[in-house]
């Protein structure tokens, strides 16, 4: 192809500027420039919306890749077992190690140079909390070596091989989650966004397998008891390896994975979220002026909102034992627990969506003019938020559907079909509210509606403090601890021009904080085992098991995500208001 | 609510203004104030953001809905039938119905007040198209009719009530296209809003209606051919009716249907992105010197690229014809099908790989910055095309597991294996090629290459003519026809410059003519009925019957739309180049 390709550049070069001088005479002086004028631009500045395209779908195609293999393993054939899938994620991992070994050490090497920073990426609590979740799976990571020492003789080393790598990959990302995850990539951009997207799906991809595990030992929980009660018998599958188990504590280490997967699937999704902030920043040239972070005034006056929380989470553990132990029993008990979760749903639900809407109509009372500056990390949170509440909404319409149209009436036929509609609007309005106070300018003092002039000595302490002050730490590209700890010292300095902004901050954040609370309540019901959408068998009879527990498999871990996401969307809220 | 909110508010604006005046005696006329405020601010000036989330979820949530009115059905349960989903669906028209009509209403009597257009938005040849696919949607309307009038007797009265008004909705729709669609909408905002969202999701919900009528179609078919061939008793749901057809065509107008099913549903699922375009407009400032056409020149030279493609065209109908009949008979002749199917692919998808990639690597040759402008439309076609692409690889990698999994060696093992690579392969290229297509700035005689100064006259000649000319033009907001009938002479016109424009325009052309064609045939084969993937049985050995089904229900017909929506990128090129 080269060949013609050239031959036609040099007849456009030559319609555009030779033909009127020498026409056939430099020809080959001309191929020589143009050969080189390809090399140049093939090596040099690649366009970056191509670039972005090309890491994209590279990442893109790794996903699908472990997909197709998962998808495989779930048919339980004889040809694709879970150690291929395991292999593949490996090698996924460890070129995500060397490439972070990369990085890192370039930027050791120009450390006297200025990186930029999007202040914005995240925040020092996120990645506490990361850390945290980072360090349950190292836990869990720690049980699946005991695990294959003790089954050693008779399983693939590829599973004694994996908990170590992700181990490691675990600590490695953590270290550059705190140090290097807000960095503005600007040399070799091209490079590291294949670099950054890698990590991205790598991430991705070990979010699918646990989800998967998980979904898969939540199916057969369900079969088991599903033919316990005399539903039919329905065939599980079971994983288990083909030898005694030399130490005794292998069923221990498997049943107590379970517990620990919801924490580890919430890390690698929360990882690839930020990472992909990361990548969106590569190339990109930072406003300034919109790169300052404001100023987090502490929170004073909270009474009716934490208690209110406090009380769900409290009520929440407990609706959650006598959900997981009445649910294995009797028919009536069965019964009766899922319509105690029903009724404890629409009450959460409706002091959600009251707390919300009481939020909206506040912000609607309170003109401020949105935000509109270009900031990808939000612009992500608005786009993941609205896109998990579809895998909920569609549960819900389901169960609304299967309600409708069920012939057997159970004692919760009613109360599940308020409680799905109550979700979906829970949702409509959670959602408007988080992205509206993400998007509210957030503001310095001043305020923009002319029927209410601020008073002047208000107004002159917290614009001569608050702004100026803030625009400068954050101009000197502190490293993220020092602006983290630089943050948290203002927030006590600060403390005399909190009545000045308490007219803003009182009404909000009584709602953020019932709202996270109820957020984290209702991510602990599912995620731990109280998921009535497989037990009360409404609407199994309309879409059949197939159908149905499809829709689950993708719409609980949609939900889950959703719920923990909110958390930290709601926080973030809590914390700027 | 209100009230305690309001209290809240009366204590902010307290602590804000009045507290050292008058704090407790002025209250009740303060509250009055913001009562006002209130109202004022919910009827008017609703955030842009906001309105966009709150239609957005309306949207999401009709079509979820849907969907699982859909998912019952497909269990063919006995409570939830076809009805329901077609009253569903129906409304939706009917109230799209209404709000279209109020539309042009408004606009009649806004005559004489400037409507801002959004000249990206669609050209003429696509809404030409549209209204062909629209013609055809009619005919299977009118089938739809005679089969209910003959089975009259035994089936609900909403069988025939749908195509009446679906019908209807298809005249006023494209009516609308014509006219409307190009509008940036500045009044009633938030309620257009609403309407447009509306009419995205109920063209998305007949798209996903059509595709699953189709699917469930080919998967009955599917069924039987495996069971004549042996391979087991697969139960085959027939939704025929109970009585016999009082007419002598209603098999003829239900096997007739199937045809036409393709146009229909990619219809329905352009009008939906071009609606998407639409409600993106709403509210937003079009910047009048980005928002000029540009001059479209006739394409001169075309010799291999087309003649290839026609080549290719021509082939392909002649390797449908054969498949369809000869995958029928007996195993042989159905592997030697499905082995020619894949030879075919192959030699198509080396000659799109190739044209796609000299493409590129006449883009790198040629550096032309990227137009980073805003533009919906644009941004949209890279979404769609990147997204659907996600279908037809998981497809491949599927495949491609299947391949290396498989126990069993049909003759066409290994030719899948590469048809497979390539079709992931030819989709990363054709995607880089478009988008990096559609993003280049096109040069209005202008080259910003330092190292190629254009010669002055010719710089003189297109500059001159082509881009003021233009500019006044869509300035003066002339209806479409017109435009399409002067951009029309215009061309005519400009046959002068075309000397001057030859150098970029000889190259890139030929491939797109050429990828163009290929993709047409790429779409025709799946569309009516050759899809070797039911066919071929190694996925399905791997996967099992009920993944590997589902898959393809999710991944053939967003390659369908992948394919219509390349054309349709690609042609865009076409004229631009």
């Amino acid at each position: 192809m080269p060949p013609t390709m050239v031959e036609h550049n040099g007849l456009d070069m030559c319609l555009n500027k030779y033909c009127h001088s020498s026409s056939s005479s430099s020809s080959s002086e001309q191929d020589k420039k143009i050969f080189s004028k390809l090399k140049l631009s093939l090596s040099g500045d690649y366009p970056r919306k191509n670039a972005e395209i090309l890491s994209g779908q590279y990442g893109t195609n790794l996903l699908l890749i472990g997909l197709a293999l998962m998808l495989a393993i779930s048919h339980h054939g004889p040809s694709v077992k879970e150690e291929h899938l395991l292999s593949f994620v490996t090698c996924l991992m460890i070129l995500q190690l060397i490439w972070m070994m990369w990085y890192i050490l370039v930027r050791e090497r120009q450390k006297n140079t200025r990186t930029e920073k999007d202040v914005h990426a995240t925040t020092c609590w996120i990645r506490g909390g990361l850390t945290l979740l980072a360090l349950l799976s190292l836990i869990m990571d720690a049980f699946r070596i005991g695990y294959f020492v003790g089954y050693q003789s008779c399983v693939s080393a590829v599973l004694g091989v994996y908990p170590v790598i992700h181990a490691t990959h675990t600590i490695a990302q953590v270290h550059f989650l705190w140090f290097h995850i807000k960095d503005v990539i600007k040399s070799f951009e091209t490079f590291e966004r294949f670099g950054v997207i890698h990590a991205v799906f790598t991430n991705l991809l070990l979010w699918c397998n646990g989800v998967m595990s998980e979904a898969e030992h939540f199916l057969n929980n369900h079969k088991r008891r599903l033919t316990a009660l005399g539903y039919g018998n329905l065939t599980i599958v079971h994983s288990e390896p083909h030898c005694n188990c030399t130490t005794s504590t292998c069923s221990m280490f498997s049943s107590s994975l379970f517990y620990l997967y919801p924490f580890n699937v919430e890390y690698h999704i929360f990882v690839s979220a930020m990472l992909f902030v990361m990548w969106k920043n590569i190339g990109r040239t930072i406003d300034l002026s919109s790169n300052r972070k404001r100023l987090a005034t502490k929170t004073q006056g909270l009474t009716v909102g934490p208690i209110l929380g406090l009380l769900a989470l409290a009520s929440t553990i407990g609706i959650l034992v006598v959900y997981v132990t009445h649910v294995e029993e009797s028919l009536k008990m069965r019964q009766s627990a899922i319509s105690m979760f029903y009724i404890y749903g629409i009450v959460m639900l409706v002091f959600m969506c009251s707390a919300g809407a009481s939020g909206l109509i506040i912000y609607r009372a309170d003109h401020v003019p949105l935000d509109t500056s270009k900031n990808p990390s939000r612009q992500l949170d608005t786009e993941l938020l609205f896109g998990s509440s579809i895998g909920s909404w569609l549960m819900s319409w389901c169960s609304v559907v299967a309600v409708l149209g069920a012939d057997s009436s159970p004692p919760y036929r009613w109360t599940n079909l308020i409680y799905s509609l109550l979700i979906v609007l829970e949702k409509y309005i959670q959602n408007l509210f988080v992205v509206e106070s993400l998007y509210r300018k957030q503001e310095d003092g001043e305020r923009e509606d002319p029927e209410l002039p601020a008073s002047p000595e208000i107004f002159s302490v917290t614009s001569s403090l608050a702004p100026p002050y803030n625009g400068i730490i954050n101009r000197t590209f502190v490293t993220p601890d020092r602006t983290c700890s630089t943050m948290e010292n203002e927030q006590e300095e600060s403390g005399q021009v909190k009545g000045a902004h308490k007219h803003k901050e009182a009404n909000p954040e009584k709602h953020c904080c019932l709202l996270i609370m109820c957020n984290i309540s209702l991510w602990i019901l599912p995620a731990f085992g109280c998921r009535p959408q497989y037990d009360n068998g409404l609407e199994q009879e309309t879409f059949g098991f197939s159908i149905w527990t499809t829709v689950l498999n993708f719409a609980i871990p949609l939900n889950l995500f959703y719920r923990m996401h909110s958390v930290a969307s709601l926080f973030e809220v809590f914390r700027r208001v």
